[in-house]
């Protein structure tokens, strides 16, 4: 078995260019430090991170949501066309040794909520809080993308 | 079609006295309601609302986690052994036409955040708040699970 | 947990008048043997299984192929909307104690397979055969629906 | 996105020598036509079609039977943890253009129906065979990998 750390970036198809922006350097982030880049490889902020990767020279994968592989984005060097809608969050988490979470749509919240019950290491920029009780959800925030993959590398140590 | 409204109730398997009354409550509600209840089948807050619901003459459905149906508790009418772990999650928010979340499991977040996604209504008891850039999630949050139960009906009107 | 029994009815959407006969007259013979019946939800062959179960007095339980209730069809007790398409096969053998195969739809070959593959008990009318190298597969062949189902009970015993 | 030719190659874990030999050959043939090769990613005939395509120069996607990584086989470039069980059967046969199967396993059969379902180019080598009312299922059967594959990429073109 390849022995390389796999990381998920996950965020909006929806997203503002300040999110995009944040996405395509998390992305080449991840492929810098030799890691394989995992999104749902759609549009938006998956799309980004995938470009970022890909410019850095790095392998990305797509877990789809529909059924058919062209719906994937223009930067994945595989893609497994799931046809299983929200439940491929699962998958994205899963796939991923650690996660990197960006902006704040709901799908975005599920998958942070996934990573936190399978306990896989996770680490925000400008997304969601959680808390219950008074008590926050541990979800470690970095002020930017490089920051973020660098506090998750150490995490994975 | 059987036209009756379908309420799922997610809450942990490690549940507080406090929280096991609630979903218990809870289940009864849904019941007195006519509504069918949804839960994952296990134990916890899911068997504490499908025994509420059972003493008050109510249907339950269990979608377990595991693929044996002999894991379900002992208030279910009846079970699905789905077999697919953690991703069951998105099928007990599917199944119910609301959602109705109690306590703070990180399962139960995952299950707010599909519920979000897939525009289900949602209300909490005890439950998660989120936000992102300042913006709370909608998440309506009840006083009690009679209050919630009733909440959750006219906001199915 | 309800001690009851389940049987799943598996057989396609498209099917001959013939196919629908044999479907209904299993239903009603599940129903009268007091165990639940699961199918797929849909039309056809799924369709009238339920009505034969219900015109017995039967409960039903519909696992859809689509993420929407309403898909489900008029005899069901209880419906689940999977959204998980051709997946939602391994759901309904997996959720039945013994499986019932009827007609000839890829599906049904897929389900017929999937039951193999767990061992569960199955029985087929007017079905696939399936054999490699030369050795068939274990599917038990009945004249009737009623004696399918009176085998099969026998096989759960 | 990648315009390159999936091919799934499915075949059982418990594998003879001779369905081993076929599958091997059956990876480097699917390698050396530029394809990337899909599998469960587990032992036995799913190992053997990885290290036929790693000797080749190819590339090797495993969808993965259960939730960690390190249990895919020695061969694979990249590999999910699907976590699903037996519903993998489904992903890895949609993830392919074309599906070649090889050997006698009731979960091949499972994928050989989900192949036939979806529409999806379908060659054997040594594998089922089915009918159904005295038709049987389209399945072109091959004597050698060599031809199997070379029958599947002029079926997809």
């Amino acid at each position: 078995m390849n022995p390389r750390t796999y990381i998920s970036v996950i965020g909006p198809s929806d997203a503002s260019p300040e999110v995009l922006r944040i996405a395509e350097e998390a992305g080449a982030c991840v492929a810098r430090a030799g890691a394989v880049l995992v999104t749902g490889g759609g549009g938006g902020a998956m799309e980004a991170a995938c470009r970022g990767a890909r410019s850095a020279g790095g392998l990305t994968l797509g877990l789809l949501y529909g059924s058919s592989r062209s719906e994937g984005n223009d930067y994945l060097d595989l893609a497994v066309p799931t046809g299983m809608g929200e439940m491929r969050n699962v998958l994205v988490v899963r796939t991923g040794d650690g996660v990197l979470a960006v902006g704040g749509a709901f799908g975005t919240l599920s998958e942070i909520a996934f990573a936190l019950k399978l306990g896989k290491p996770i680490v925000g920029i400008g997304t969601w809080t959680a808390s219950v009780g008074g008590k926050p959800a541990p979800i470690p925030s970095a002020g930017s993308a490089r920051q973020a993959v660098d506090l998750l590398l150490r995490m994975l140590d």
